[in-house]
């Protein structure tokens, strides 16, 4: 049995969590731990943790997990070079403790950014676009904006040039924002909920690879999958993608 | 027997016409027209013309077509105000003749530009993309652009207010071109001819309208149920809907 | 302020449609009715009842409303004929009340099959394809087998002949079912609430028209529109498309 | 210069494959060959034969390449038991020489496939559902029912069980065709080509990846990739996947 201890357990993705944890037959949940809780006295016991918290200060919890030797299964975003080092620092000095950060725990997801920095390579175009509720505050979105610098990163890799693009006349903001060269389109809709498609087109062909996520339960394979794992990937890993 | 001339017949859409009158058993073609024909002695014998020339010069063929009592089908584009009040001042002259002009002929086009029209009165959120071939020069489609502008319109006049968008972080052209507050996103991609989406969201549920045009075959059904109906439509009619 | 009763208060439909009542500013709830209530106690004081119960009885509670000149409008599922009957009985003796029966209140999913309808007219070919999650017991659902009937309608209507299938070696059932002539595919994948697609081929081109449900709350905009629009449509009336 | 002989050049697959080998700058077309031409004469001078014929007496075909120590690239399908015996036993004398059995040259086929078993492992529910022109007479299409038995295959492999399906009452094919326990769906529409969509669905997500082939010409690029690798490819190869 592997012990969890759920850190920001109070947000929607925390209790998600612990739910999970809890209908997990190998996992046993040590600690629920919220904001005005003890952090090093929550670990106690703890094999590995799953931080869901704000990005105010999740360096330095992350970097008291690494400290406590309990791994950390990350899914708080908004690391910066800084928060990075902290965490870094930490492990020099538990190198056999796991860090996973990770922006999106869906396997569809995952699995999305793959297949499209694969597919990419053997394609002559290739375009994003990712559609979301209207609440969201940012366009493109975090994952939509990873999957284009993963595609563009893969067709840099093989030598493959930019996507053609005839354009003479355009009214601002048709073709989408350029990230890295990959064009990236957002549509805000009521009723949704956080979707992404990669178009890729050759000579007489298309290839589309569309994700869609309806609910956050689709981040809690995810998550059970790196918490069973974590402890045979130490040091830090950023990406789900490298556990599967 | 309607007695059928296509001018601008060496074009690809003249062609096609050609082709498609030449098929049908109750329609006959009396003369091909290019270039340097004489227009008035080709239009001799002709019921009805289908003018698919380039844009320069159009407003005076179909003045002609007028003044020869022949309805014009019409499907260049790119009509300016000083063209249209020329075919007007001529149809005055002879006010049992027809022209129509329509962007574009493919049925489903048509019906989805109507049916986009009518769901977004019902619907807090619209937004259109379209996807074409990277040889395209302007963007967004002069299609999408006309899609946009009539849900926009329907919108006004059923007294619904924008589509709500809580972005305030955005890498510049993310949420698309903005006509009459509606967002059209561009995706140029090889392989691809012309397609369009309209999405439509509200709390729970999503509409989605889509056209693919695959072949310019797809548009002679429509010129031909134009040049089938146009003698009891006298008068300018603009958009090939109000035939539907 | 229309008063309103829900009957099936404790179901999830019936739920939903009670916290949409509270939450409307032109409504209040007269009464939540329950399965061990009084009903004709309850209805005292409304004017519209929302029926959200299974189907047995439903002929029964209906009738009743009808009887205490309570409008009402039923999401109950599976009419038969007897049942019908006994409601257009009541009716006749209350034709000032109104009774509506709609197998689908999503917006959407109502004007999906409108369009579908007036489409499939000008189509060569057209299928249908329904998408739920796998604990749905029938196959297809209730609305896509409505949807084929209502194309299947409009197409012996219109004169328009049977969908092109030259298909002469075919496994067992990769053709569909045969819905009045018209197929219909079901899919059923875990992750999915209920979707509906219909797809429309022509020369060189296809119309394809989908609706997507998130989540039943997409049903109390239908729900509320019927209540509020009832008092002005006596008898019975089938399918919320009249009402739009 | 690779020196390449096309067989059945003068099939509609032949004449593109002509038009592509004629095209590149670093192939050279030594002979176009067709069904009264001598084989023998016809491959003297080659290096790689493209075969696009009809399935009758294609393994004669292959047999005679491989014992003039020619590579082949097959596009023909239908292959059975007793023809692949002959390409073998021809190998066997001659084993430096390459042959490749491709039933889809299109790289966003090969790549569909690949992916859909590599993501069948990591879902519950995983359906295919194809589209192709109302002319095809054989349902499913054969990259479609190929594509299931990888999937079918993967999952085996991954000890992932069927995808759950609570159906008790069903139309006569409603629920597709059952390709060793993956549901296969064939739509078919006028105006269509030839297109292929996986859907997997886990809890609240769905992975979806499509290809839609549009022109023949979307096979070159496959075709010519095979021509250009198949000499470091001794042995009997099928699919094109083995390539990427």
């Amino acid at each position: 049995m592997t012990a969890v201890a759920v850190i920001g357990a109070a947000g929607r993705m925390g209790r998600a969590t612990v739910d999970a944890v809890e209908a997990a037959g190998d996992l046993t949940l040590s600690a629920s731990i919220g904001r005005n809780d003890d952090l090093v006295a929550g670990l106690e016991g703890a094999d590995v943790a799953v931080v869901m918290t704000g990005p105010e200060g999740v360096d330095d919890i992350v970097a008291t997990c690494v400290e406590q030797g309990v791994h950390a299964v990350v899914g708080t975003t908004g690391w910066t070079g800084p928060g990075l080092a902290k965490v870094r620092a930490a492990l020099e000095k538990s190198p056999s403790t796991g860090v996973l950060l990770a922006p999106n725990f869906a396997l569809g997801a995952v699995l999305l950014m793959r297949f499209a920095a694969e597919a990419a390579k053997h394609f002559e175009s290739v375009e994003v676009v990712e559609l979301h509720h209207p609440n969201k505050a940012d366009a493109p979105s975090g994952t939509a904006r990873h999957t284009a610098e993963q595609i563009a990163a893969a067709r840099r890799e093989a030598g493959v040039g930019p996507s053609p693009d005839a354009t003479t006349a355009s009214l601002d903001g048709a073709r989408g924002a350029d990230v890295e060269g990959v064009r990236v389109h957002s549509v805000r809709l009521r009723g949704l909920v956080a979707h992404e498609e990669v178009l890729l087109g050759g000579p007489g062909e298309q290839l589309t690879i569309r994700h869609d996520s309806f609910d956050r339960i689709s981040f809690m394979p995810g998550v059970l999958l790196a918490v069973r794992q974590i402890a045979n990937r130490p040091g830090l890993v950023q990406g789900l993608e490298h556990y599967l």
